[in-house]
């Protein structure tokens, strides 16, 4: 065992990144008790070099350049976390082909240049962590890279956007429709200026993606999935869901289907029995369906600047035993070779179904029902259950449907048929109900 | 990489045994493609090879005799499943001095002569994994071996006895008393003809006493912790505790307190909304509360043929992995070299201190609660709620108290005072309740 200290360089010193340094900082002895040699942060690239983060760094360590860091030979590890998919992925690249390992948080990077950044990797026998990229300090993705790995995985789902489970958690606890809840977040620092990346379910997505990766030795295309946000759900909804025995939450699911995947983030109602209910707050929380383990669950916190500094700090741990110990290429960086990698087809729109939440807003007039119900006959929809409880003549009035297992496509194309009626106003909601989950 | 296969040894042929041959057999060709070598089991050994277990073995592979495994040059891992600590640990030991790695499950060997073991497998720089020792098929030991390294850990505690959780699961959800509960789990062969491993908590102990270990780098004896098991907990308490908002769980709990720790395993009443709380039937969970982290949380499968088998081939792929790239010291054995653990101090008997649910018997006369009152007031433990439901004047009713903050070896004293009173009938029962955990 070689007694220097390993050499980080970190680009991107934002949050994430502060809350490294400081537990690189706290941690120094235990982590070298545990690893058999240091891990020394020579040097931190921003293009903001002014800002005071609350942490105190060597002389000389900040630099405006990534270069710095990129073009030093005597850098052994770099982590990325300056975010975005051009120029990280450049200096990934970059750092991988210098021979150095990598250590990223990047989700959107993985999920749409992961196979070319891992075979990369994987070439010049380097090692890569992105602990980090999915459920924040949540350490799934070793769990499934390989502690999962002698066993078949069915299914993979979860809460992997803390800030639309912040959002729909808070409407649920307290009331207040979406938009003045998202206001609230964002003054708390909750969510973004813009939050589309995760009320839209683009970052969970992201994830989604690696998730699949990893539990299934298989590649979903990002834009296969079928990805909502959680902008139309209602507090009337929320209520709804509540009175047939569910919480809604925004879950990503992936589901083999024979040789296919069924891909979704979306808001979804989870029985409330089902832990996923009660897995509030900006808490993360995902599920692996094995075929000999059953379900297994992996709570916390998804987000924020020391938990998630844990799981980047882990990597490095990681990444560095490999290199003092000779054993970089020891698992590949999706626990499999890229090249066993499947490039499964998505499940074909036609084969989709499921049960669904239906909210129409109904003038109410005698037949209106009858006239919802006529159409979702005609589709082959059938209906478990039906509220409808304000009556007033003439006024616009909620009227809510649980169905049976129906196919997506047909119970679509039922309530595109419904919203041009007559008797209903505005676009209708449609709630996946997950009844069946592990 | 070499082409050859890793010669595996089973030692142990009961039902985790079949589990680990029927998951080996059925991933064979997707572990290979994992770990870039293949997985060849070469012998079998147990005492009854006649019995059928419903797996296919190549002529040869059963044997009797496990020295036809231990003495063996050619076998590379050694999977002990056979259970002990005295043959066990002879064996487990001479197969490290032979240079063997080691999988086990035998979370009693490991808590008695687990230092022994680590040591031999560091001096000897083989390897040794023991992820199906705690949890069953969870995958907490590698999490926090290496996951959650780079964390200081305030906590870890949790459900980690499939039994009891069983038993005080169905005495919840059925209703029905602890003996009976234990018979129909005994008839459904979901608890041993002994049952007094799982029910008085010696097996919850044990595993405790490894968590303590990878998640605070301290060592407390087995025989330290505080352990009392579920026999004494009766319908009426699950009934009081829903009152109160608690469900009882057969919890395992270590905290840092200080210097020390403090750890015990008992019936204990967790808040209803506490995700523990509805963690049912032979479901485990583990918590780890970490300084940077927070709390996360490990769910699935404790105990069962498959669930189980998956921990001890991720432990076979995992030594494989280090044999094949040389790098078997890549992590000690507890994430961390046996020479830095600390021994830890309990923490002293004084300095116990919590809240409490008291049951007492008491005949039913003016003055009964009064006298009970006065005792746990001069003993300076002070009363949070009492509910004495029934009133029959020379009856026996019981009389349940729900205690404020109070030293544990002052509120024995006083139990065990009030236990003599005249009014009072029978041994009273003493439940600690977990309001704060993470």
């Amino acid at each position: 065992m070689r007694e220097r200290s390993i050499r980080i360089g970190l680009i991107g010193f934002g949050t994430i990144g502060t809350g490294v340094i400081k537990l690189l900082q706290r941690q120094r002895q235990a982590i070298r008790d545990r690893i058999g040699v240091g891990l020394e942060l020579v040097r931190v690239a921003d293009i903001d070099t002014r800002r005071d983060r609350g942490v105190k760094l060597a002389r000389g360590v900040l630099v405006n350049d990534a270069r710095k860091i990129l073009d030093d030979p005597s850098v052994d590890v770099v982590i990325e976390l300056m975010g975005g998919t051009g120029i990280a992925r450049r200096f990934v690249l970059e750092a991988i082909a210098a021979g150095k390992d990598v250590v990223t948080a990047n989700k959107a990077l993985l999920a749409h240049h992961g196979d070319e950044i891992f075979r990369a990797v994987e070439r010049g026998g380097t090692g890569i962590g992105f602990e980090a990229s999915v459920g924040g300090g949540i350490p799934i993705i070793r769990a499934l890279k390989e502690s999962l790995g002698g066993d078949r995985n069915q299914a993979v789902y979860g809460i992997v956007n803390g800030t639309s489970n912040y959002i729909l958690s808070r409407m649920s606890d307290e009331g207040g429709e979406f938009g003045d809840v998202l206001k609230a977040a964002q003054a708390g620092g909750l969510a973004e200026a813009d939050p589309s990346f995760d009320v839209d379910g683009i970052d969970a997505a992201h994830k989604l993606t690696l998730l699949i990766q990893l539990a299934f030795g298989a590649r979903v295309p990002v834009a296969a999935a079928n990805v909502e946000g959680i902008r139309h759900v209602s507090q009337a909804d929320i209520a709804f869901a509540r009175e047939f025995g569910y919480a809604i939450k925004s879950l990503a699911v992936a589901k083999r289907a024979g040789e296919r995947i069924e891909a979704s983030v979306r808001p979804t109602m989870v029985p409330v029995r089902h832990p996923l209910a009660s897995v509030n707050g900006a808490l993360n929380a995902i599920v692996v369906q094995g075929e000999a383990l059953g379900p297994s669950m992996y709570t916390g916190a998804g987000a924020g600047m020391m938990p998630t500094a844990t799981a980047v700090v882990a990597d490095l741990m990681d990444v560095t035993r490999n290199r003092v110990h000779g054993c970089r290429g020891r698992v590949a960086p999706l626990g499999y070779p890229v090249r066993h990698q499947v490039r499964a087809r998505p499940v074909a729109p036609d084969e989709l179904h499921g049960e669904f939440y239906l909210r129409f807003m109904l003038v109410d007039r005698p037949g209106g029902l009858g006239r919802i119900a006529g159409v979702l006959g005609q589709h082959d929809v059938s209906i478990a259950a039906v509220i409808q409880r304000e009556r007033e003549h003439g006024r616009v009035v909620p009227v809510v449907i649980r169905t049976h297992d129906a196919r997506e496509q047909a119970l679509r194309r039922a309530v595109r048929a419904i919203d041009r009626l007559a008797v209903v106003r505005g676009r209708s909601t449609v709630i996946r109900i997950e009844e069946s989950l592990g």
